[in-house]
């Protein structure tokens, strides 16, 4: 773990929410989706494979409390869970809050439109709110 | 469990695999990926929320299994795992096989490209070789 550094694009392209147990969670730079990202702070991994079974099902329950609270928080028609890698290699799983009629609806977010800038004041109540709610898995020393 | 149908869109999409212990497993009718689904059979389910937690740990056990089957036999570049749901809401979760130079790389699969016809001899033999490397978590009586 003393290794692991967060792909640079990652970095550029999120504001940080909190750190789960297994991975840091961010919030993409983009207004048109709620989205988050999970990052296990594994170095070099790429594959959910390439995780150690127990970080495995770590990064699973990750993935479902982050869902359930992004759920709770927005109101969302969908949910959008993936793990792709093709761009950045780093393993990371998206979790976006989907609506009927948003900018990309009902193809993926990924590549469907340009980036919008974040409301700052919104997107940081909301990355509040959904911190308090992961309080139970965050990685509190 | 009784009240479970899959979804004709997807029936239609795909043709099966094998039926994992949870899960029906399919294979997407396009020739451009090797693109696995595998669809829980529990009815009404749409979010992995709506799964009991034993079902979900079961379902993410079945994505890893069938993603380590899927890489040992393809030599995928790349895994992409995806629950969207955007159009077929019943829940599904897509594994797909990507190459560095393949129709869509490095965008993701769904809506970049038309679908291709599957080579039916090689798919045939795919999910056969699919279908005896799951043997372990299959849904014998």
């Amino acid at each position: 773990m003393t290794d692991f550094h967060l792909d640079p694009r990652l970095a550029g392209d999120t504001v940080p929410v909190v750190d789960l147990a297994l991975s840091a969670l961010l919030m993409m730079r983009d207004g048109n989706y709620p989205w988050l990202i999970l990052v296990p702070r594994r170095a070099g991994a790429v594959e959910i494979l390439d995780l150690e079974p127990t970080d495995r099902a770590r990064l699973w329950a990750e993935v479902e409390a982050v869902a359930a609270a992004l759920a709770a928080e927005t109101g969302a028609d969908k949910l959008n869970v993936a793990a792709l890698g093709n761009v950045v290699s780093q393993l990371h799983v998206h979790v976006v809050a989907r609506f009927r009629g948003d900018a990309a609806w009902p193809a993926p977010v990924w590549g469907k439109v340009p980036a919008t800038p974040l409301d700052e004041m919104k997107a940081a109540a909301l990355r509040d709110r959904l911190s308090a709610r992961l309080s139970g898995t965050r990685n509190d020393p």
